[in-house]
């Protein structure tokens, strides 16, 4: 299936939150520590819990990478544990240039066999070009993140008075000839959300940034539904899966994102 | 021994070439199918052959990680081959929030325990905050790249009349209190380095682009040592490690980095 028609069904069914696998393996719940492989038994776990609901899963590659030969291999195990219809996304922000990109776009998209990625803009469309060329694959490209630090240059006003991330979702829409682009839009930004839906028009959006980092899931839905945006992810990690460290972390992860979904579903029904 | 006194002990010596090692498994000379590991076998043949004359050695870490969990075997097994006295470069450009940058940071400096890595600025300070606290490392943050790609926003003009990468490298200086920054400026751009120096002030660059990209390592040097530039290196890949593809690939190797190096040491005495 192309990954834009897991992301529209996922949709359809009402269902917008994005369980980011973001596993700390120190922030484990200490009873798994008599397992085998800790990390891999709460992934597996964790989406047994929530795939029922969940739109699609991200996996935050540093977490893995940071453990070495073993984190990849955890990756590679917590892959097999996602049902094919559920969107993959491979977190990891790349972009370099055209030959180094080649690799990391067949490491993602062909032998983890993920369905969508994260990419940096900075070095501009031909360190991406590889990325574009998976045709039915997702390409979320930075533009506005949820951290302090976007404050530094994409907030930052070019010549013609737009403010850079406004340039990247633009240049996003020439490259976007496959229809395979999205772009990550920060929950942070909220001002900025509303008043840019016009520039964003219909790229999918992955929106980071709601729970730990401060971002409100109520008012995201609202702005999102009210501007009739289709196609968005709205990703919580640490809010999900570390809702409790405790022998019911599956439970209250399986809570947290139906709580998380009947917030959605009571904007979404406000707008209909 | 501190990374920036690495860097400064090679320059002192008159080396300046930084060997990158973007070892591509399709590309070694077909004798070595014979070797258990033809990657290891290359790159300990290929590092035996130059460390008496290489300023550096960067690994391109989408070679690695592109082969999954061999490849980060192949990694550790080729740093092990490095010389101690020798600086070593991540390049992974990562750039992401804090806890992930964190990760990073730890498997890159630690795990791995290189001198030096590559960083992508667009996500602002507090993502790359995690690598900066290393404080005996060096961190080489993109400014200007050697792609055609750098046109689509770092060779942009912001309100204030400044290129983007001049304010990213105006940042740098900022970011750079435990004097452990440096930037990327790609070789391409000729212009750009002789009119930024002064912009760039005493910030070690890291130059790749001089070979298979086009840049010229005679304009390079030239405006670097009459500028009173030290502190830098030239990154060649491909036109060192792929010089030749035959049985004598390592000798080739070797008589190119003395080739460079010729060039190099002519321009800095023209310079004194």
């Amino acid at each position: 299936m192309q990954s834009i028609q897991k992301l529209k069904s996922a949709n359809s069914a009402g269902k917008f939150v994005c369980v980011g696998l973001d596993t700390d393996p120190l922030k484990l719940p200490s009873h798994l520590s008599s397992f085998n492989n800790p990390v891999v038994e709460f992934n597996r776990t964790i989406i047994e819990a929530t795939k029922e609901s969940a739109a699609a899963y991200k996996l935050n590659l540093a977490f893995y990478e940071s453990e070495g030969i073993d984190g990849l291999k955890n990756l590679e195990e917590t892959l097999s544990f996602i049902p094919k219809e559920i969107l993959t996304i491979a977190d990891g922000k790349r972009g370099d240039i055209g030959n180094t990109s080649s690799l990391y776009a067949k490491s993602i998209y062909e032998h983890f066999d993920f369905d969508s990625a994260t990419l940096n803009p900075y070095m501009g469309k031909d360190s991406l070009e590889p990325f574009l060329s998976y045709t039915s694959k997702i390409n979320f490209i930075l533009a506005l993140t949820s951290n302090p630090g976007s404050a530094d240059f994409q907030k930052q006003q070019m010549k013609g008075g737009k403010y850079l991330y406004q340039c990247v979702i633009e240049k996003i829409h020439d490259w976007n000839k496959n229809l395979n682009c999205g772009i990550v839009f920060g929950a942070t930004n909220i001002n900025e959300l509303k008043e840019n839906l016009a520039v964003i028009k219909d790229l999918p959006l992955l929106i980071p940034g709601v729970g730990a980092q401060g971002g409100s899931l109520e008012d995201i839905t609202r702005i999102l539904f009210s501007g009739n945006k289709s196609s968005f992810l709205i990703n919580v990690s640490r809010g999900i899966i570390q809702k409790s460290l405790g022998e019911d972390f599956a439970e209250a992860a399986k809570n947290e994102l139906a709580t998380l979904n009947k917030i959605i579903s009571r904007n979404l029904q406000l707008k209909n």
